[in-house]
């Protein structure tokens, strides 16, 4: 067996009976299986006095998911003063209170016509607030660094092992994976990395974004949000991806397989 | 090479240039790549005078992406008389018009709060509704059509094999595929399928779904709604997913790929 002797700053944690089921089946052979399968819950988040959304989630972490996704919506600004985080776990609810008073009923309401799109939930102003956006190009991606990446990656005992059925995220810095979050969704999956990024004030400007899932526009945006200059993935682009990482000097590197990938952007922060 | 004689009824136009864009890039060997991605643009549809929903899709088919929509959505009744379909290519929209008088506020407001869930939008009441569904015991699956399904289906040509990142759904009788639907996120392809039966009047009792994404509760309650009684899939399931179909007699067969698969709810439908 290869060990994988990378420490990892925090990632989902796979002897937590919480975050999955099992449930008794049959298999090809009709021969009786129990088989290990993901769960999901919901989790509501509240700011402050107001309800923002409900989202299914596998449960880890909650703060960091609740704190992300507000960042990742612009709710919460990087010089917001947090007075408390209180989730409460019979109810599946948090509570994120700030000094600053907040009332989104408006962008609440603008979110009705965007919802529903393939890639998660994403206000419609956000995408504006991004176009204006440059990366800065001083952080670099060694060529072997991808391989090693996903290598180390795929070999990290995880969720996605254990029972299939989530993506994964992953901030890295040079061909070290540091804080893997795994979700239903993969706009969870980023939203806590985002949310621990924040609350422990990790600098992003050198680190490169690892995902299992396609390279959307969400994925994109999530990641010049956070201000990191390199995403790299498994799976495939979309055209609305690609136009959104060169406006925005974001390296896209994807359908990294084996020895292979593409990219599609940026492709001046690979050193041969 | 092996040609799939399978005759569709409909599938994606793998020659539609509309569908995807070539874009320039490297590959692992600092070579010059011309690459083709899936393209994805807005659609906004309205039912008579009320703006529902944008979507982004990858925009083939936008007549039956809009009726399934609003179909699963619990918006379009199945008895409901259309009066007409206007799909405005320019400016991304659609109208549906109905002879029913329809105000769907107070819905889309209570969207808020699912949405930005894992498993794209659906309306907190159709889960209500769903979970009092049985679907008939009458449609079984041969074990070998499983296998046979996902070979042809497989070896159809697609959007997928041209350009990767998107999701496949299909319809299927016994063995054979009949309508085969992609998009960006695995819920436009279902409602594409929804909105081809309920235009085409397609019987659904004695068919198949099988679908490239994973087994989640979204995808449950939109196979219910159509009244399908056997969904199968490549991939894996989650714990609500799996519940939903144990409370609605719906049969689920996941990780089916080669000559395994696991059957997670209704496997007396699975004749040996």
């Amino acid at each position: 067996m290869i060990v994988n002797k990378n420490k990892y700053l925090i990632k989902s944690d796979i002897n937590n009976s919480q975050l999955t089921r099992t449930i008794d089946g049959y298999n090809e052979n009709k021969e009786k299986i129990i088989s290990k399968v993901i769960h999901e819950k919901p989790l509501t988040i509240y700011l402050n006095n107001q309800e923002i959304v409900t989202l299914m989630s596998v449960g880890d972490h909650p703060k960091y998911l609740a704190i992300g996704y507000l960042l990742n919506q612009n709710m919460l600004k990087k010089n917001d003063l947090i007075k408390s985080i209180n989730f409460e776990d019979d109810i599946d609810t948090i509570v994120i209170r700030t000094k600053r008073k907040t009332n989104y009923e408006k962008i609440l309401n603008k979110k009705i016509t965007t919802s529903g799109c393939a890639q998660g939930t994403v206000f419609g102003n956000i995408y504006n607030e991004i176009e204006k956006k440059k990366l800065s190009t001083k952080t670099k991606i060694k060529h072997e660094w991808i391989y090693e990446l996903s290598k180390k990656i795929n070999l990290t005992p995880s969720l996605y092992l254990e029972a299939g059925a989530v993506h994964g995220c992953v901030l890295c810095k040079n061909n070290n994976p540091l804080i893997y979050m795994e979700d239903v969704g993969r706009h969870n999956a980023v939203d806590k990395i985002a949310g621990y990024i924040y609350l422990n004030k990790i600098k992003t400007e050198d680190k490169i974004f690892y995902t299992t899932g396609r390279l959307t526009s969400e994925m994109v945006i999530k990641t010049v949000k956070m201000n990191i200059p390199i995403l790299v993935s498994r799976s495939g682009f979309t055209s609305w991806g690609v136009e959104l990482a060169k406006k925005t000097n974001l390296t896209l590197i994807g359908r990294a397989k084996g020895k292979r990938y593409a990219v599609l952007s940026g492709s001046k922060r690979i050193k041969y």
